[in-house]
């Protein structure tokens, strides 16, 4: 199994901002966590961050050739993007999107997710453990 | 570790009706697969299902006493009841929400939860595998 | 042919109670009414009130195994039932949704129903005659 | 008693267009329906179409002098006509509104009537069986 | 001057139906007491009644090379004719419109006007004077 | 017959302002050409200017016992007066609105009128006119 | 004078739950205030709880032939149930709504409520004394 | 206790007019009432009425150095002044909101109110009697 | 190829009025340019006018054994009109909507299109040019 | 140059209430703060204080013939005040629309200005800072 | 002619994904079309595509001082961008914007374009015939 | 202090394009400005300017190390960037939102900001003043 982990805007300050609503992981941790998991898992994991929409719909783009599950979590951009939601609606593998807080506990415009209409599940507020739940159901769904 | 699972209404239907939404395992199956999944994590599962609102209501008030998570898949209840709501927030414990369906990509009026803002985290659409994810990320809050 | 009409919250207060928007029948007659009317088209006829949306939810599952059509006045849960219009889509015979009053002629929040959607017709507006056509336009999609 | 039927724009194309939609009979054949059933209660009736919303408003107005009752298919004005609401609402004899689709199962936009609110009651998605259980619906008021 | 008055859907039947909402003359009768004001005011005053949307849009067209001031009751067609305000913005006189009864006191849907915004002025809710003190007004522009 | 003419904030600025919205009569010159439009009708005429929502509130409550219409160009407080609405509410008389501009026209809030529900009447567009058609339709309404 | 007070979901853990919102008083202690507080005004007082909306509807159905007024705390059904609405709406005697919190106060759904329109009086924020102030209220309502 | 009583606009003129909603006492006589029961609970009582919102907003300040408890009943304001809840939130006591009529039975401007957040409570339809109700509960608010 | 060509209200007056909105070729100079357009495609062409909304409907519906694709200007019916949109959606030949000017730049309400959603193409903003771009267009869809 | 500084409803209170919001500047302090930097500019300042809109709508008015600029905080009238607004419009010289606190940060409801759109500009968050900031800007825009 | 042709996000995946919406064409044979089609209209084509809205921002910017006109499939952006509208507005060159898909026949928030109020023109739903309309526009343009 | 000042997308343009709204400075003028006024402030200042999104995001959160005030003008990111937001919402440092125009009062959507909420304060509308003000205001909230 091979799965992407796409970070997006904000996550490369993870663990010294806001501890109280993201966590005190940094993105780092969370990537060696991940990679960690991921062996447990027998996946191959590549992990990629950028604070620019037309950089994530890119790596999301080239997700088709490799990967077998997309796992994202597209921060401010889940608000906001159609375009990233297009790249993600003609990818043909399963899409799990992944938040670290509980959207729809904040402030009103979080509740609104461009992207979870083209997942194939959505996993929010566990902190960094949204993640790992998220290659656990990868998982899963590579093996069905 | 106690986890207290309770399930919606209709989901004593599960396995016989629109298994293309639903997925094709009967309640019983999921209660099984809890039961195994929560010997694996030394946690003790006691699940629960009601078609009644009041009843569920119930179910989450007597769980004050017991249980260390509540896992809920509050099926159609989860867009109309306040009642429900009302139950969890009181409830000391965190609550983990979940759905078969991946709700957000439905109706519009799926889009709306009043559980989500009071519950700790959201697992939507992995099918059986939304309340084994949602068991495993019981076990982590509760190792906490 | 075998018909279950549900009679959904208050109507169990039929005939005593604003006999001008809800006419001066009561529950009884309008059972014996549509016995009667069931026997001259050859149809079984059972009915099953309850004040209970989860009671509601419950009658309408049991139809799957037994009834050819279901006849359902939703009442006050017409408006604000997600659970009762699950369990109307996930029921294999057709089902026909009738109101006593026309509910599009009364509040504004009478004109949204959640049940309409997922019903194959909806008669709305001629007292307990709105029962009487269901039951007709049932032996028609029987026999069709 | 005497009935006329108001057939709307688009009517006269049925049988031959969209017939998962709105049936395989045409508009004569439903007509032809409609005067046996009329036979069949003792009752006259007369049918009329038009595409034109004027015309429409003038059938109606002309209904005056002449009908017991008003059997009406607004079809796409259902959504958009004041003028024809407020023809019906000057009406002295109960109108029937009648569809042969649900249309409360299709776009949003036909959810909404501003004919219902002025209309005694409303039969939805029997097909030509809708215009049939008007027509006892009439003779069951007209009775009263 | 000279003055087309036009009438909208179902003011042909002024007078014989809700006389306590639109008053108790017929249109005959306003239409007389125009031509004596007009005669007053030494105004040419024509006048014209449809149910058709069309056919007011073709009167109003035809306005524009004769008379000085539109004056139009557009009835049920003020809330929802995008063609008639079309028609009126490209005339190159001035138009009031009239109505009847207050129609800002009525239902929500009338009290939104596509007319109002392309008028010059709007009188409303003096019965059959609102057309009168619409003549005085236009004589009043014209003089200017 | 009396009539009390109430004049909304900002309206003792007519003239010197905005003339191309509002023209370019002065106050003083409305309320002569008032009295002088009065006493042709053989009306006795009270004009009373404020720019403070309780001063006219109180104008209008002081015109139950004298006027046998009031005329009120509520100005910027038509959008927004519940008070004001409140006060014409409880008068035993007939009021009737007035606004130079045509408020239907311009921008979207200005569309809105707490008032209009509650007069009997609404004129608007005509300039200093506006004040002289609702003299005309007072000494009409009386006389009725 | 007899009173049936009713009390909804969640209210049967009172005192041990938030009590920040909702007080430290436990439901035992509010029923007996009340006793004490209809023994000093010379009423009969019962009281219901309970989760069900059902149960709720068929209490309110029950308290017409026994009390002269009714007063029910609805809780979580305020906001959800037209069912509990439409038992009131048929109630014969008054009914007050009483809240322990100011529900205008606190989330933007708890502001509306279905209940409120049906009933002769609301009071809301006083905590258990608001049960107090509505027996006041009740005893004045009986004594006119 | 000291208590400060304000009264907004219209209220003065209670009594005379609409009795059949806002009943027949006059304020004179609400005051009275109030004086006397504020005797009964030894609480000292002034009471302020105004037209105008600048002068309530004024009266609202100068409890500050007075009152123990606000009781205002804002009327019109009550849906239309922020300035009004502003002076309100900046009082160091508490502030009871009160209604003669049940303002959520009522146009559905009504049902929204600036006050009510800042408010300790809201007693809405008992007539002059949510006055004393008002009264009671102040007590009870400074004895705690 | 034949193409049947309809033009929506108040076309017929192209040219004469509000040039800078709708350019100054009259309706005649375009239905010319579109027959010499169609001869170089070797496409016979038909066009008709109506202000009439059912008259528009009737012209659809008889395209039905004629044209091999519909191209229609539904000027103010766009907005507007079921009608035509139920027309043009049983209609078995591909329909393109065009508009002179660029409908989106205009008022609110004219970005709104009951037909575009059920049009092959749109294309708006082009003048005259609007209709030969869909001409060009028209070909490519016959020949593919 | 001359500089009228209007402060709105509430102001008058600055200093004593609720200081973490609006600071704890008293209205005297600020006032001096405006004349002792309106030294080191070379202009004049006039302040003005009101809790009524209408004593601030004749404030605004005044500032015609005397002031080159206007400084208003228009406070709670700022999200309600038609009437300010019309007076502001009509102001032949620019206004600068300054708040203490970030008006954008509150309630939604404070999100909205009727002032902002007849303003030159906006200086909203900075505490008493806003004014003189203000008065920066002003001299700015008179030397253009 | 010169024509700047900007494809946005995703395009560059034309041919291999969701060919049913987008069309088999890849983005290589588009641009190869577009140089042969510009060829024939002696025009000079340049073309650019790119994930990125900021590339994109700057990419139309770059278009002023060489082409006469700019092509634009704002794709995903075309909902989301304020800032590729405010580009395009400061463009002083013609602005044709172009869909292959038809946007007003898909998911709602596909309906709204930021860019459509600034563009000259609007082609949808012809696959890579758009573009090809577009470019015949485009001369048709910078011929006037 | 040090001061970073950021420039969002089509700001690189100003001077040449659309001078009547964003004025005739270019942006090498006002960061001259700007250092000219950060030197009579003792200020170290620091400038920016990106069309990218995430450029833009980056560089706010590298402001965290260094600079003690963040002045940025989100231009049109300011309606449509959760990503911006957030990425304010983490910086340790006040935020100051700048306008060149009056943003409150051109379209609609401009008057919503997603950045307003978590600045500490909002200039908008005096053209390159607007920074030199937020400039000032930066170095009082640092002297604080």
């Amino acid at each position: 199994m091979r799965v992407l982990v796409v970070h997006g805007p904000n996550l490369n300050m993870l663990g010294t901002r806001e501890p109280d609503i993201y966590g005190s992981k940094t993105l780092d941790q969370i990537n060696a966590m991940l990679l960690e998991e991921g062996a447990r898992l027998r996946a191959e994991i590549k992990t990629h961050q950028s604070n620019s929409e037309g950089e994530l719909v890119t790596a999301v783009q080239q997700a088709a050739g490799w990967a077998d599950v997309l796992i994202i979590n597209p921060a401010g951009y889940t608000h906001t993007s159609v375009a990233l939601r297009d790249a993600i609606a003609a990818l043909p593998v399963p899409t799990i999107e992944v938040h670290l807080s509980n959207v729809y506990a904040r402030e009103d415009f979080r509740r609104h997710s461009y992207i979870s209409p083209v997942a194939r599940g959505v996993i929010s507020g566990f902190g960094a453990d949204s993640y790992r739940l998220a290659l656990i159901a990868a998982a899963r769904l590579v093996n069905e």
